[in-house]
């Protein structure tokens, strides 16, 4: 069994509402040390696979097809075996 | 200058209808071996702050009064100094 850790995040440029009014938030509740935020999202997976390199294939294939957006997200997959 | 990673998931129990819909769509479109998907949020903050130790009570203050919903959610927050 493996367990699949897939971060999602946006490419630079492209703007990131949930975080910046997250950062007014904070601000307005008086947390002005706080220069920035980002919005991430992680995907756990749990799998089974032939070997660490199936999965890492499998996942990539998930990512094109289903989790991500190519044109607006980049991705990170982790992959630990269980 | 500190990095401040909040990872949000979901407490035991408590339903995760998003991983739920990946899940299913993920099987139909074929990828049999994946028996299990959660979704997590991170939100990561960049702050100024005197010592982690200020930054890692600022942190969970933030948690506590807007990040989170401690009913339902659990998280985790890890420092990075810069």
């Amino acid at each position: 069994m493996y367990e699949v850790k897939v971060k999602i995040g946006l490419k630079k440029g492209i703007s990131d509402p949930e975080g910046a009014n997250t950062l007014k938030a904070l601000q307005l509740l008086g947390f002005m040390t706080v220069k920035e935020v980002k919005t991430i999202r992680t995907v756990d997976l749990l799998m089974d696979g032939k070997n660490k390199n199936d999965v890492k294939n499998k996942a990539e294939e998930m990512c094109q097809k289903l989790l991500t957006n190519p044109v607006i997200h980049t991705y990170d997959i982790e992959i630990i075996e269980k």
